[in-house]
């Protein structure tokens, strides 16, 4: 299959265009190194030594494997740029990891939230047309977050829900309560991406994907230049990650609030399997299919008693602090979604242990003296000073 | 009051505030005459002459009544147009007109989607992000659409449902399935103004808006020069007024398809009415209030029957004629949408009635002659040729 991957300079856009070249698929990423600028803008970075670019990271490939990954360093909110992907690559599939990725990042001030809606949005909308226009049979495979349906007093179904009222019934798309510009742009994305395939007939696939946790894959395995990239400062690191560094490098685990926050997780090697089980299973023509991509909820504050378990276990003295809150969210609530449409497409998952999260502790020792302390605590608060 | 009127231009927002102004609140407007532009692109024109632009309409409204209307010419897109008017304006209400309000402008091609949607949801983030940093207490009072919940098979209530599902309940926002790329963009501004209430305390009333018809408001009335804009075009004409000037100039009413597509509407008065209503009932502080605001429901072909009795009424022939339907919509389907709220706080509509239409051709035949005979017919279709 030819494969297009936007945001293919990511921490999971990477490994996926390694995963879905090395089973022979024709695979192309498109990147424009948003990522990298913000963190040198705010004097963070990756733990992971990486690469300087895409055409780096593609010869070490190739060096490593024999195989191709086609370039382009572009902007998808260019249609330039866009179209000529699509033209030169006319992608059976494309995974769409495109988008400015960070909760803090859009609520750090009107031009960050601007910016974040206008990026994530405008680029989607792009690539909805070039599909249109360009590759109608091309099978879209858009990365949403489970983020967009917040933390609502019911059971989370995968995207619709059937609504009984009044005496009669309909399956609609499943309200959407996110907690910050960035999830709201991805709420967005949805609703665009669905008229996309309920009017002009396209198909595509929403994984409304969890908390991704987890250093390494099968193919970053085989060389350290294919290594991916891991954050964990506060803008860019999510939870379990920075936890794992915070414990190798002795920084209290930053808990926000009473940690009753629940949320989804999974691990980098089964997004790599979601993603490749949704590209090989494509959504019917005039369908937008919705799955919720995680293998196991956890609160907080047992991510952080787990990760304090396996430290002790391998040596670590690892304390948990309580940190004010800098988000306006429910610490304690319901949550119980449904994940089991992945799992019957054959996803096994990987799930949660001490082991891993002591193999992660090792990965993260060889980088130690990487780690940047000053950007480990949150800066930007959601709700206003009055 | 202090009221800020966004889109202070156009056929709502340019009666909106003659009539605050009328009521002796302190009305300021902005507008950068988008739908001026868009017309003269198009080479298509107000059925009524209308001022140049509006510190002549300020000049006129202050000659017959003795009132200042305060007049900002700027874009919403541009965060220094906005922050200089609330810190000028300090408004206890702003009033949120201030959009690219065409479906069909909104379809022509990509372009003009990328437009719409950056346009509308951009602009209503930098008022939100006014309203939170330069006058917190400020009711925001935003004009939807119904449009935004499309035609589910269940009764549509006003924003929010009661959802029971696997033994819980909890009362969530009502799904949106819009029809355009116009209509998403309504539904994007409605989850950011949602996000802003509940997360940053803000207040805003979101008027889920039918069909306007009518030419005619107590001001109007008071001179030539304070008539508002009339659009009967392809592009931002709407169903009644369009099948009004139609019937004056002899041209077939032209609905699309079956016609049995079925939308609420209402007169121009009672806007202004729901408007007033909403801005002197206040919503809560972090309560995103919901209001769909229209006064009875018709299918198309309901409403070129009512035109063609009162024109035979009125000794006009009129013709119905169906055209191949440009937009992707159902044309037979259910619909019973709650409108209560409005009618709890005082609305009286002014029910559709033969008399209207009537009246409204006596006013449309005094400008029979400046009507461009081009752009009647639908030139821009939803679905891509394949």
């Amino acid at each position: 299959m030819r494969i297009v991957i936007l945001g293919g300079d990511g921490y999971l856009g990477w490994p996926t265009a390694m995963r879905f070249s090395n089973q022979g698929h024709e695979v192309h990423v498109v990147d424009d190194y948003l990522r990298r600028r913000s963190h040198r803008e705010a004097g963070t970075d990756s733990l992971t030594p990486i690469l300087p670019d895409l055409p780096s990271r593609a010869a070490a490939w190739r060096e490593v494997t024999g195989r191709e990954i086609g370039v382009t360093e572009g902007d998808l909110t260019d249609w330039d740029v866009i179209r000529e992907v699509f033209t030169a690559s006319r992608p059976d599939a494309v995974v769409h990891y495109g988008e400015m990725p960070s909760a803090p990042y859009s609520m750090k001030d009107r031009a960050h939230a601007v910016f974040t809606q206008t990026n994530n949005v405008i680029g989607t909308l792009n690539v909805l047309w070039a599909i249109r226009d360009l590759a109608p049979e091309c099978h879209l495979v858009k990365l949403g977050t489970m983020g967009e349906y917040g933390t609502p007093d019911i059971d989370i179904e995968e995207g619709y829900i059937e609504i009984r009222h009044n005496g009669r019934a309909d399956y609609l798309p499943f309200p959407k309560q996110p907690g910050s510009m960035y999830h709201l742009s991805k709420v967005h994305d949805s609703h665009n991406i669905h008229f996309a395939c309920r009017v002009w007939g396209l198909r595509a696939t929403d994984l409304h994907q969890g908390v991704v946790y987890g250093i390494q894959t099968e193919e970053t395995h085989l060389d350290d230049r294919l290594a991916t990239r891991f954050d964990y400062d506060d803008v860019f690191g999510t939870a379990l990650n920075r936890f794992c560094v915070q414990a190798v490098i002795g920084h209290p685990l930053t808990v926000y609030g009473t940690g009753g926050q629940t949320r989804g997780y999974l691990n980098i090697l089964d997004t790599l399997r979601c993603v490749e089980l949704a590209v090989v299973h494509p959504a019917e023509f005039g369908e937008l299919r919705v799955f919720n991509q995680f293998t196991e909820s956890f609160s907080i504050m047992e991510l952080a008693e787990l990760v304090r378990k396996a430290g002790a276990a391998y040596g670590l003295d690892v304390e948990i602090r309580s940190v004010d809150n800098p988000r306006v969210e429910l610490e304690e609530h319901y949550y119980n979604p449904a994940h089991t449409k992945l799992l019957d497409l054959g996803l096994r998952p990987h799930l949660l242990s001490a082991e891993l999260v002591e193999s992660m502790f090792s990965v993260i020792e060889r980088f130690k003296d990487r780690v940047i302390q000053d950007h480990i605590l949150p800066h930007d608060r959601w709700r206003p000073s009055r």
